[in-house]
């Protein structure tokens, strides 16, 4: 049903404002910000497509939150950065893992989605997707760009210990009547080197389809070990999540 | 219902015995020695889990596939490999991608799976993987070791041209009535660099449950894209496949 549109974000990160109000209340006004502006594109036509990456890539630069800038540390004390896409209305879908240099991890799936090529890649790791993004003419920055106090402060007071995680994303429904997912994610703290997520991978932390778009984070070893479940999918078919 | 043991291998690497008739024989009689040795080992009890990788570990040593040794050359003239396991019966599923030093991917995934601390790697991309790999005491190899003559030949031959995948695996069920699947592959020729395919992917090269399992390959551009098909896990789940 067209013209029904509407916006549903996440930020995983709620420990980074616990005890924090004045971090609380600017998050909140940040992310209300964020609704509002894309609810009026919503009402202008934007696509759910596009507007769900643009929308989590002005999370990636917010620092409070789990992903692109403020991204979570691994063992090595380096960011590996993962974001994903899918398009209901087109089954399209893209994702990039252990990017070390792409400023907008999401910015890279979402143009990736426009090259439909026989030899386009849709799933790609490492080195290979920041030597990609550059090719694109994204943004490369340098890896401690993704740093953060708080974040480096906690990995060398907990460096032993593996905790805290989080992802961000957000579904999107056009007016137009199509729907979109998009996460992105540092991972998980102290996680090993070229560790994946089930952030990016569709089935896992992603799903699309023509009636309803989900953006999941849960414990990183869970969703990706075992997919959707099913009787979840099916509760929210028929277009039930946004009607 | 346990004692109906049984096992399917695929090699999807067709192309590489075409016209030669004596590699075709060749290739058939490995293939009847691997499945016999199997069910041999089937009919003594073996765990379907141990022998997916078992049989899958010995087409990654078998030149004559797209996995391990004789596997696809990437863009750069380079080889990065992926495989990926998952057990029926436990769900236990474990990917490894871009694996460019790892002589059996599918060693790598079999052993991760046994690891089920909070820190265990469920999917993992690139030099991580083949570091977790030195670590676990596997075999490392040069990357130029997954080299054969017939692939390099052709990729000097065809270099600007995209052409030619396949993968290997297996589905097993024991005589326990557990079910496992496995596969493994070199992607596809000329792929970019970080390219990970369908293979190693839950709910895409991969599945299994308390009743079925699969083990796929296809255009590595589909099935990543839209995962297995809901209606088609429909028609076999109930423990069609192996009935």
């Amino acid at each position: 049903m067209p013209g029904l549109a509407g916006i549903v974000i996440h930020g995983g990160a709620s420990e980074s404002w616990i005890g924090d109000k004045k971090r609380y209340d600017d998050t909140t006004a940040f992310l209300q910000t964020v609704v509002s502006s894309a609810e009026s594109a919503l009402g202008h036509g934007a696509l759910a497509i596009d507007l769900a990456a643009e929308v989590v890539a002005k999370l990636e630069d917010y620092p409070a939150f789990n992903a692109g800038r403020g991204s979570a540390v691994n063992i090595d004390g380096n960011f590996e950065l993962e974001a994903g896409i899918v398009c209901g209305a087109t089954s399209g879908y893209r994702a990039a893992v252990c990017l070390q240099a792409t400023k907008n991890p999401i910015k890279l799936v979402r143009a990736m989605l426009d090259d439909t090529g026989p030899s386009a890649s849709v799933f790609i790791a490492g080195a290979g997707g920041d030597d990609l993004a550059k090719r694109l003419a994204l943004d490369i920055v340098p890896n401690c760009y993704f740093a953060t106090e708080s974040r480096t402060s906690y990995w060398q007071r907990k460096r032993a210990e593996i905790s805290e995680h989080g992802t961000v994303g957000a579904v999107v429904r056009d007016s137009h009547g199509n729907v979109a997912a998009a996460n992105s994610t540092g991972g998980m703290m102290f996680k090993p080197v070229g560790r994946v997520g089930d952030t990016a991978v569709l089935g896992s932390g992603l799903y699309a389809d023509k009636r309803v778009a989900i953006a999941w984070y849960e414990d990183d070893l869970a969703l990706i070990r075992c997919g959707l479940p099913s009787p979840f999918l099916g509760r929210f078919s028929g277009g039930a999540c946004f009607n």
